[in-house]
């Protein structure tokens, strides 16, 4: 049976649904444990970096030639030869760049609450006491961006996500007309969850963009930027770049981190900014900590040497990841391709597969692939507060389970979504009412 | 020439001048370049953890008997045996017990921030919201606390540290008044800079506090908890101990960290309090980041494995720190011993001495110092705004140095006490008046 469900009889759905069925209290039986709800990144590939533990093996190792000990307190910027490694990276200044600790997210959540306590400038006003302060969020998008501005009871306005990044129309619309819009979300490479790449000309209008408010900050998260699954992936443009020199100077907070180069809980951050940007941030990071963890940051910088140590490193990411990533995808397209229920992304990078319902909810097919053992992301989790207005979008993270878990899991993922949709379709045609006995009771 | 200066003729006062004076201008000549300004660690002391480097070696020596792999995400409150490690050595419950990164530093600027932006319990009034925060510094302290509340624009009020802890009849007196005064910084042990250990009765009556603000919070520096320069010096009261299960039970935000205890750059960081602030913290903290490096946590609790490996290895550090405090204490002795010139605390432990000037100026002495290649702590560092009443204290931070360099630099501390002093008293007795040819042209 591969017809588009547009085309099935009654008759054809209740008899797919019931086999479905059965195949389901099969597989519920099975009590499978599998998982695809976090972007983790698996054990071969923290194995990768097991260099990265002994590569300062004595206290003469953890001194650079300047015998600067980096065992001892200073530094707080971070350690030169590791600025150097991303200033080459990102295409960037020494100058701008900022090494934190082991999370780019904490140095995300630090900068909104600088700007919340201290204004993002002197003789800002601090957005804590601003009547409101609304951030745009492109959809679907990254739940930990979204928690932070719930945090902060930052008002979220979704805006729609293209292929090519987010609506610019709408963006700039947005930003030139309301100054309460303090910030906008961006993962302009392999965007969370959809593995949209923003093209040059999306790129180029975020660099030119004319916010309403003086002290409105893009928070470029490029997390992924060079996490490529196949040679030949363009590379996106250097927004930093672009708007050094122009009165838009002070425009972006780029951020980076080796969580999914490295080791996701023991990487290091970067923090890019301009030079007014990164001397008012330090005026605040200098009363916070004396410097981060500097001997992980010099651990990074022996170990990739340069910027092309850390490109040859991802290659191999890219073929543990490759295989995970088409696992799904194959299965997506043989068992859901022509059905009419789902549309998936094929991303060529990043972490995520974003797989959006045709008719189903959501929510009915986290429920039934909890119940069959096997977790996801949380339905509405790539949308402000959890609410995704379609309850349509599913984020898949193939990264952390096995090649065969995955197998096993696109099964289920695609049994689930079957099953949910030939549920809502039997459901609208009053299938379920009457006391009919083929019913589905789980969930809840 | 060994007179109280009290008892010292003018002739006498200009005649020792002028012989110290022609010292002085030999030491200056010399070049020299001293530092006694940060409480650093010295390298031989550094290198006693160097075992932690190489503790974790492979991938398989990353993750604990349970499977957890500590370079992955997970677990936002810290590593199990680490925390553990640290309920032991502070004597509290393992689920009080939350790991930051490397700088207890930034879990009290991030504890403020979070009172200052949310409040510091459901249902309280953040303090950027209040008209008026003000804390209670004794003094002298820690630089770095005072310069915490100068950044969130909290008012400081100096109380007087005796030798016992802080002026307690003043303290609660202020806190049952002023509802506006929300926290008080403490270093119970070894306070920076006097060394004052704060006795049972101080203990007791901080732990019984009555704050006219219900979100007074109490930030316990337990940072020199085991770094005792002799056997046999009496451990402080536990106050979370005495506060649990008392209407004070929330009244403590406890931290310690390893920076003094294996590297000052690269240690970690604990942060101890109540079930209700922990959950109350989580939920930010949650939102901030994933989890501090476990790496590192886990390092720790391998390297030590209990609370006594901790107090083992802090005897080395003791055997290293002990002569180079009682270089600077005999010189201290012998050059200014009953000249009524200073006091000095002779600390059983933590990092700093501090030194009262009876006569001269504290800027003064920090100036002449300056001149002859010596830096110390800047003068009124350990007050409030950088500003000491009396322009009287001075903190020497004898850990980095050499103990060649030590003696050598106490030596032109003395140096400079002395002609600082003398300068003043023939200075109020008219002496530099009417073109004085012995005039002292240095500094500025």
């Amino acid at each position: 049976m591969n017809k588009p469900i547009s085309q099935m009889t009654r008759a054809e759905l209740v008899f797919e649904y019931s086999e479905l069925l059965a195949v389901y209290e099969q597989v519920k039986a099975e009590g499978l444990s599998l998982d695809m709800s976090r972007g983790k990144p698996c054990k071969k590939q923290l194995d990768l970096s097991d260099g990265l533990l002994t590569v300062l093996q004595t206290g003469e190792d953890c001194s650079n030639a300047f015998g600067m000990d980096m065992r001892n307190y200073g530094m707080t910027i971070g350690v030169p030869a590791a600025r150097k490694l991303f200033a080459e990276l990102c295409g960037v200044e020494f100058d701008n760049v900022f090494l934190g600790g082991n999370a780019s997210l904490e140095l995300m959540f630090d900068a909104v609450a600088r700007a919340e306590l201290f204004g993002v400038a002197p003789g800002m006003k601090p957005w804590s006491q601003c009547e409101k302060v609304k951030f745009l969020c492109p959809c679907p998008g990254y739940d930990r961006h979204f928690r932070i501005c719930e945090t902060f009871g930052i008002e979220m306005i979704p805006v729609e996500m293209r292929e090519d990044g987010p609506d610019m129309d709408t963006v700039e619309k947005l930003v030139s007309e309301d100054e309460a819009i303090k910030g906008i979300w961006c993962v302009p490479k392999f965007s969370n969850p959809t593995g949209a790449i923003y093209s040059d000309d999306v790129v180029r209008r975020f660099a030119a963009l004319k916010p309403a408010a003086k002290d409105f900050r893009i928070f470029w998260d490029n997390a992924y930027m060079v996490h490529d699954l196949y040679d030949g992936v363009p590379d996106i443009l250097n927004i930093f770049e672009l708007t050094q020199g122009t009165e838009n100077e002070d425009l972006v907070y780029m951020f980076t981190s080796t969580s999914k180069i490295t080791y996701a809980g023991s990487g290091i951050s970067v923090f890019i900014t301009s030079d007014r940007n990164m001397k008012h941030a330090m005026k605040y990071i200098g009363a916070q900590i004396i410097s981060y963890d500097k001997l992980n940051q010099y651990r990074h910088a022996i170990f990739f040497k340069d910027a092309n140590g850390i490109r040859k490193h991802m290659k191999k990411h890219a073929e543990i990841l490759r295989p995970r990533f088409e696992t799904v995808i194959s299965a997506l397209d043989k068992e859901l391709g022509g059905r009419e229920m789902a549309e998936w992304s094929k991303p060529l990078g990043g972490y995520f597969i974003s797989l959006d319902l045709q008719a189903a909810s959501a929510k009915r097919v986290y429920e039934l692939c909890l119940d069959a053992g096997m977790k996801l992301t949380e339905a509405g989790a790539t949308f402000p507060y959890g609410k995704d207005p379609k309850d349509a979008n599913l984020r898949i993270a193939p990264s952390y389970p096995t090649l065969h878990e995955l197998r096993l899991a696109s099964q289920v993922l695609c049994l689930c979504i079957k099953l949910a949709t030939m549920e809502k379709l039997l459901s609208d045609m009053g299938f379920f009412e009457n006391g009919t006995t083929i019913s589905l009771n789980i969930g809840k």
